[in-house]
């Protein structure tokens, strides 16, 4: 069985691998204030063109959630799509830390400054709670991202009405790689208050960097990071790793490789005449299936049903990584052909 | 300024005054294990028909929300519908106690099985919140309220899925004395898993009555009281006032006013030609009034702006209580009655 | 059984309960935004000096004090002293809101600049809890008092360390009369940050009035009151209670009488030779009873034994309040006298 | 500068680095439900002769602890000692999820019988937290260890009082392979209701086992970890890890290296007539050295000084690791003596 499932089946791309075993035995102190965490901020701080953010190195995308929003008081509240990942599938992290998600309309997932607006009115006195952040993520769940202009927008909109801008960049490079993006790192950190980029899920084992541009938001972080569980002991494993992917093109060639393969799967669905449910540049694809082709597909390829279309098709999400290979998708192609001129 | 913005402008009925006054030397036992508590929780017994239930004395309705929700694990979450109560007007209390709000549709303020079955199929694994407990209010936040058949359906579902109802009976009275009414105060019980019958806004000074018949839902219940603030030093004050209200009719006779004098106002609101946004039976009422004309009613009432209906109109709200007298609502009318000719 | 268990015993002295009736059908805007608690409020500010306070209206002590603590960051810490009612007798209420107690020894009941200074001294990183808050009460929970030079050098102390410090005053006027006070409500709001004056324990059926004088701790304090379930629907009625004790020396006598009792109660025991654990100036006492003596005293009065002294004697805590009489005074003489005679 | 500050200076242990690499391209399902985690799992179950445990990868001690705490009601504390790691070293992060710690006196960093039921005795009613869990560390904070009789003891009186016993076994090789000890993984799970395996500390980059005994705590785990943010996303990383350290003699060599290491260390100590703070028999010895002799090993040597012992002394931690070399203790002792000899 050949995994579509997620971006995540794998382990490390081989230099971020390489990276860990060459340094294995350097003695560091713990915590994430050794060296190699301050060279992966240095370089974070170069390419974001802000000398001033801080830095930190989190186990994971959940932890990094959790993290962001615990920076607000109790009564103050985050604003999100209904399909973001904090509203869907973290299990309530943010609601177990004592903040209320506003759940708003999004459109192919992505938030709108006239929802914000609208969220925001509609929060008036102190029987509600207070609109404070907006949470986004690039790309979104739904493989989408945002161009400049939204960004910008969003952005404005943010600082106009006095809230904190976070973006989940779980994906971020998936989304900073796509042909129609105009976004860049810098843009990314000049447009946020806060937002991390993701290792995880773009070539490293495990491992975030938090950067947070918002100097309201920077004191005592670390603290929060231990409270939290999110400070790894063995810290500089994410800043070995983050250095190994950013330190050259590591991060964006890993990123365009899985955006590559996913584009080959949507054309090769096009071709069989097989529709898109959202139009999505990135790594993860929305394909409308038929059930009686979606059940031959998973006899012999794990992916994920996303939702139900009507009585006979499904949604099917498929992703790939920096990890797969033309000749998956070439395997795929071949066996595409073959289940739908079964029928 | 005559107020119809709700049901606790005033103190307490005139029954429960006298009460509070004569018992006001007595030396009790604090924090509610006192004798009247006790005879107040004996009442409650034989009007449920359930010896087997425990009744606890709390200071306010939001408090009440808070225990219910706070039996929960972590990870278990709460459906309620959009306008619940808790979901809109209680400043993030439940998600401040770590639990999120599943919020589903309503149908004029009411919850549906439909609703209930659709959220717990889409609650799959652990990567999102467990529902665990279906929050429904009676009166609704609309002021309308459940038939014995609809009540029925849902405790049913809920059992069926493992779902705690709990009853947020802040205006318990205005429902169980609607004229559409069939349920009863047996009932009530007998179909939920918990509720109170709501003393704040039907002629208590504050205080409710928290009533819990599931055995899984008892234990430590007073230790959870204390933690959340919510177990008054001079518990007592509550046990007099529900004694009062509830040892004869002046709790259903309170309610009735309320009811009588709302629905007085919805005759004539109707006898001026203006329409209900929704068709409550009870104490409040909502028509749609033109702005000019709230413009109008606001110089000399106070009402509540509840939601845009369209550019020229207004939905408001008018609540009517135990306190409200025939005399205020003969003036509304007269009052109406100029406004509505001098056009 | 006469109580001398608390001081909550009773309702409210006669001054209040006439207030409460007499505003009892004028019809107010809810959640302590009248004319009520508005007057109670400018009351306090004139005894206070400080008109840059805010004043809210809350429904009890322990929420009070979860208000208070709960305007810390999540990794931020409350010193107070093992004795410390937030440490001993609120079921958790702080850790419920997410904050550690760092809980220090006191010198009968009372916390010291030393032992701030090295509980700061021992939390120096990030691993640790950051210490923010400094709680204590006056009187304490030993019924003993700060002298002002002892206040003094803690809020210069908390100043110097970046600490808040805030003060419960449950039994605030019980301190301010004791024969041995040197403060006044003017040093008391000069020199902590953030204080409550006791409603409850003197005078009042319930009802506290918090007062925040450091403008970095006003922002946003309803939104929290309403969060955490101690904002009443009814607020006004703490409002018409707060201006009844404080418009005149209402408040200052009832804490007077509590005080004098209790007084003459130790000087009972003091002539039939028993000697007090803790040597208190206010309205609780502790004398250090023989176990058969306490048999016979709890035959005829309600007591709290405190904790076990030695094998033979028992630390039991007599309490006196606004309503204790001279004649239950005059009677517990007389019992006491046989009981020790008996021997 | 060599580092004897923790066991966590370095990466992994050779073995759990090459079984990282072998199965780095393999493709498994997410979230710690795939055959590396399994196959973990079941040699766990054959070590502790328990077949009907469940198996948690988590990614870290506090987040165990976390999750551990996180079972309990938010009413219910835990007991530790004074020096207990939640207590100490984690920012509260207990107190975040709600609940209240209730230090108590440890002999030699152990919790004793006594102090378990002083502590149980001292909370009687609602107004005080109750007891519910017992946390206690093999080997605990000062590096010593439980015998058989002890544990047995504790887990007696945990279970006749109705406490959870939870055992942090961040470094429970180390206790199970040190001279003294009479303790096997079979007696851990057997007399405790839930523990952990530490491998972050023995020889893996990151993660623990947590095993849980007790059925009580199964429900839902998962879904706790997800919420907190401690499931790792690749998971399999955890699994692959704990199975290259227990499915030989790996994890016990590895602790056993570093107990050698320190013990050798210690006995060098002594020569040079420098004393234990503490008698620890496992990898962290804790020497009180005169401030002139620390300064001189700081020049070369990351220690840890861990505690003021009089004006002239300091208490200071010595760490070893699985890593630690006889070099670098060949290396310290010539220091050492030419420091001692320098004076």
């Amino acid at each position: 069985m050949y995994s579509f499932a997620n971006d995540y089946s794998e382990g490390a791309c081989k230099k971020v691998m390489d990276a860990l075993i060459e340094s294995n035995t350097v003695q560091t102190p713990g915590y994430g204030v050794d060296m190699f965490c301050r060279a992966a901020a240095d370089i974070i701080r170069k390419k974001t063109a802000c000398e001033n953010i801080d830095v930190h190195f989190i186990v994971g995308g959940t932890p990094c959630n959790i993290l962001a929003i615990s920076l607000l008081r109790s009564h103050e509240a985050v604003i999100c799509v209904n399909s973001g990942h904090i509203n869907t599938h973290e299990t309530g992290a943010v609601e177990a830390t004592g903040h209320k998600i506003i759940a708003v309309k999004g459109v192919n997932g992505k938030i709108t400054p006239e929802e914000i607006r609208k969220a925001v009115s509609l929060h008036t006195d102190e029987h509600m709670v207070k609109p404070k952040m907006v949470f986004i993520s690039d790309a979104t769940e739904l493989g989408t991202i945002y161009t400049k202009d939204e960004l910008k927008q969003i952005s404005d909109t943010c600082r106009e009405l006095g809230l904190y801008l976070y973006l989940d960049g779980a994906r971020l490079g998936n989304a900073l790689v796509a042909t129609a993006n105009d976004l860049s790192l810098k843009d990314i950190c000049a447009l946020t208050d806060m937002f991390y980029i993701g290792g995880t899920k773009n070539g490293a084992l495990f491992g975030e960097a938090m950067v947070i541009r918002n100097d309201a938001l920077k004191a005592d972080f670390r603290y929060l990071e231990k409270q939290r569980g999110a400070m790894l002991a063995k810290g500089r494993l994410i800043g070995v790793q983050m250095l190994s992917l950013l330190e050259d093109d590591t991060y964006m060639n890993n990123a365009r490789n899985a955006n590559v393969m996913a584009q080959a799967l949507r054309y090769i669905f096009n071709q069989a005449g097989i529709r898109m449910y959202v139009d999505s540049p990135t790594n993860q694809i929305f394909p409308v299936i038929s059930n009686s082709l979606l059940r031959k597909i998973q006899a012999k390829y794990i992916v994920t049903p996303w939702q139900k279309f009507d009585k006979k098709h499904t949604v099917v999400r498929f992703v790939c990584s920096w990890a797969t290979t033309k000749t998956a998708i070439q395997e795929f192609y071949n066996d595409l052909i073959t289940y739908v001129n079964e029928k």
